[in-house]
């Protein structure tokens, strides 16, 4: 196992390269395309990928294009959560979100562009191995971003918004909105080592409740950023009838609940007999965000 | 082989049920995309990838799931392209848009929830076979769609509308944002039967053909609604900078190369040791439509 800065300069150094090894791409669509998955971030969801399969003894090197795919499906969902018709969002990491620069035309294109890069460069490799493991990785990964998936979680953010929060509800939301695509990394890498079915369901309770853990936190910070610095606009969404943790359980009750995730997450990556201190150590430092 | 309306039959049988397949959609994105995934239309694609397989002795049953697919992606594409900040159409096919019955958030979603589920129920049906011809499959049909395929063309299509048309320019326009979608078909249904690398060739010449002359006959076709109906719509394409070949060519010209186009596509799949009248009919159908 490497560290977290080892993997992600793995990640950060094939990002562009592997969506230029797709081929020509029009100049215009490729500056919007690199512009969001250049902008940074935690790259998370790669990250764990690249572990997760390290972890199970598979090659980081088969991963990698997987990892850069999931990045590329996660920056798509926040280039279209951005537009004017879903958040409205005019800025993204400190910077215009891509409809500001590049227009909503090329955004919702750009959008496009990366879902489907990203199924590419994964079947592609899939296609170049010697069994049906990189398929079933991208079978994972497609299913937890799609319609039982992630675009499930948001359709019903966006469905949602302003009803009642219950926590049927705001539990299927994060599930699928966050929980998914955290879980994700975690399956395929696993799929990619060839692990064993319980391994695998290991693996996929520690990314739900990662993920579970995750989104807490960010409702959480939320909260806190509104009472430090009320024009903040992410702040003031638990306010506008936002479907968040925060809203259904209270400031106190959802650090609760996101310290039992996170003990959760631990629990069921521990069963693993390997060294799993990479997974647990990231799953405590979530929660320490909000200390 | 069959008739083209005996392999539409399959295709629609198979639609929404290979949708619900994939499990539990949320209510309003089922429905929006069920909605226009339903709309009808020729079902052109799908027909092609059943043919395709069936001409070299592939298994129809095992095309019907990729056949599915492809019409998920020509649904999402159409979705995105009558979005207000693309063509902002409010009709499709004698209905509203799906923007216009489903609002913009939830139609930009339909959209992404088809391409993902297109993915999904590819890889899905590539994981269950004996051999990596499904992935192929899915990796022909992702490219012919993606970044240097149909998102190329719809990109360029939309940024460098209003400027002069050039040969270049409209062929790279047709070839990926109409012929790719054509010629995507033809490829993976020639994957899925084992067809040996000139016979994919033969296939792919035909598909790039048939798309330029598809899509040179749209044009003119636009034009002559133009002249029988002023007020319709697309017929005021031609007239407002859109980069048809008409535009090129003129009505003659258009016509002459569309001719052109039609063999070519003839010549090519004839090259096939099989009974390959299906196609070429198909194609010859096509011009028909200018008369």
């Amino acid at each position: 196992m490497k560290t977290y800065e080892e993997y992600l300069r793995r990640v950060e150094g094939a990002l562009i390269p592997s969506l230029e090894g797709l081929g020509a791409i029009p100049g215009r669509l490729r500056e919007a395309m690199a512009y969001s998955l250049e902008a940074g971030g935690k790259r998370l969801r790669p990250v764990l990928l690249l572990a997760a399969c390290d972890l199970m003894g598979g090659s980081e090197d088969e991963a990698l294009p997987f990892a850069c795919a999931l990045e590329m499906i996660h920056t798509y969902s926040l280039i279209h959560d951005d537009l004017p018709a879903m958040d409205n969002d005019d800025l993204r990491r400190g910077r215009p979100s891509n409809h500001k620069a590049f227009g909503e035309d090329v955004a919702i294109l750009a959008g496009d562009g990366l879902l489907s890069a990203a199924m590419e460069l994964m079947l592609r490799t899939a296609c170049r191995m010697d069994s049906l493991r990189g398929a079933k990785a991208a079978e994972a990964i497609a299913r937890r971003a799609g319609v039982t998936g992630m675009v499930a979680g948001q359709t019903v953010d966006v469905t949602e918004e302003g009803t009642a929060p219950t926590e049927e509800k705001v539990r299927y939301i994060h599930t699928h909105k966050t929980a998914d695509l955290l879980t994700a990394p975690m399956e395929a890498g696993f799929l990619l080592a060839c692990a064993r079915p319980a391994e695998i369901e290991a693996a996929v309770r520690y990314g739900q409740n990662l993920g579970l853990a995750f989104q807490m936190v960010d409702d959480l910070l939320d909260v806190e950023g509104t009472e430090a610095d009320l024009g903040k606009r992410t702040g003031m969404d638990a306010a506008q009838g936002k479907l968040t943790w925060v809203a259904l359980r209270g400031t106190d009750g959802a650090r609760a609940d996101a310290a039992e995730a996170v003990d959760a997450a631990v629990r069921a990556i521990e069963t693993l007999d390997r060294d799993t201190s990479f997974f647990a150590a990231l799953a405590r430092e979530l929660t320490g965000r909000t200390r």
